[in-house]
């Protein structure tokens, strides 16, 4: 192993002009990650090792049984554990009380009751606020388009597997950006949210978020946890993801392909003067 | 909605000349689906709503709570509770033990204990036998390269929104294809599944599997468990699911962009005779 998160390994490749090559190939590593709280199981996660500090902080967050770092009282692996290091403990402050609910929910679930997605939304939205509809946020748009770019840049180390999903968060005035990797869609973004929270940045209320792969329901509820007003997808939106922004105030971006993209909601964030119709 | 799992909703458009349109777009639909076995929920999980029957069968069979539709004895549908069209109950077969540590794993969850990927692969091959070595099934490199044309052929209706997997099966000898999309990975390949168990075609051995997405271990694990000897993968696959496919006697194909291809295990089901060197 090279890299964290990626590894190397023998493959026989089929090229354009049928020849058979025999050569090493990197591949990206997958590991299940235990998450416990106060000694209890509530999640076990396949996930690209490394950060999983940060993947466990954000998948907190993204669940509501933390709000900050502040939650935390201290991050625990135990080095004599079997697994010890697929297995992270968190002992959470004093008082704070975990809904059971919470605990309940595994991984990419939404619900264990019978729910419809406009009932998903409601129930997520008791969770989080809205974004606050004063301190309008606005994103140019020549940073709007410089995105993608950006995130590519960032990840290029990993990227050559082609197996792994990237999610970077960026301030709009430049002073933070974090760019994290995974072989789930979601457990990139909670990463990426798990380190702003770790750096004391929450709520990121002056950030958007890029995705290298869909925005589904469930990117859009992690970016309102972390309070992420525009969320950007170089891919497709959900329906359910864009009835969500739609009602929790978020502006949600979708086949961001420069010099094109779509705007799904509540597009008075994109500063679009460049365009020739407003 | 216009096809079922499709919405249409109205967004902006920045297109590559800088103009701005307003115009319908299709989405891709999300909606939670819960599954119970015998009252009691099992999972749930967001996806495109349409053949829910199928992806409960193909996940109920992938984690092995049945083999096959013999082990169902009833699909019911409670038509007067709230949400009915989200919440499917199975009946089975009398005197059928479902594994309480199988109603556990939820969604996506390999386990619920600290583990390592090895042991992910123990833990699975205990509950599914390996690919028999016996009445070798082999795949020409004609067939193996129309494959992504015949999926993208079959899809083509869906594929419209960007925002969707698909998953398909294909009979050796042609005798039977499915086809089938969702918003996630998974359910793609559960509803696949699914629908050939519920024509009786269980166990698939003669039969390939491709994805439109990555090839990760809970993919081939869900291959292993409808007897699935050959997976291919338009895209990359996990290191683990490479080892397991090698432990559990699959032939795993990835980034399947004909005339190109990788092969990572069992090279021997595919006919390279097309080929200069073997």
């Amino acid at each position: 192993m090279n890299k964290p998160g990626i590894g190397s390994d023998k493959i026989i490749r089929h090229t354009h002009d049928g020849e058979l090559e025999y050569l090493a190939d990197d591949l990206t590593i997958e590991e299940p990650l235990e998450i416990r709280v106060r000694g209890r199981t509530v999640a076990t996660t396949m996930r690209t090792p490394g950060q999983d500090d940060e993947l466990a902080v954000g998948f907190l967050i993204s669940e509501a049984m933390i709000k900050s770092r502040d939650d935390i009282a201290k991050i625990a692996r135990n080095d004599h554990a079997r697994n010890a290091e697929n297995i992270i403990d968190f002992e959470l402050r004093e008082g704070l009380n975990v809904p059971s609910s919470s605990a309940q929910r595994i991984g990419t679930i939404t619900s264990s009751c019978g729910i419809c997605g406009k009932e998903s939304i409601a129930a997520i939205r008791q969770r989080f606020a809205s974004i606050a509809a004063t301190h309008l946020v606005r994103l140019s748009l020549q940073t709007l388009l410089s995105l993608p770019g950006r995130l590519r840049e960032k990840q290029s180390e990993f990227a050559q597997t082609g197996g792994i999903h990237a999610a970077g968060i960026f301030a709009i005035d430049g002073r933070f950006s974090v760019v994290r990797e995974d072989i789930g869609r979601h457990n990139a973004v909670d990463k990426a949210i798990g380190r702003a929270a770790l750096d004391g940045k929450l709520p990121l209320d002056q950030n958007v978020l890029i995705v290298s792969g869909r925005a589904s329901f469930e990117i859009v509820q992690k970016a309102l946890a972390a309070g992420i007003p525009i969320i950007a997808s170089v891919s497709a939106p959900s329906a359910l993801a864009v009835t969500f922004c739609r009602e929790s105030n978020q502006t949600l971006v979708g086949f961001l392909r420069p010099p094109s993209f779509n705007v799904y909601s509540h597009v008075e964030r994109i500063m679009l003067e460049g365009s020739t119709r407003e």
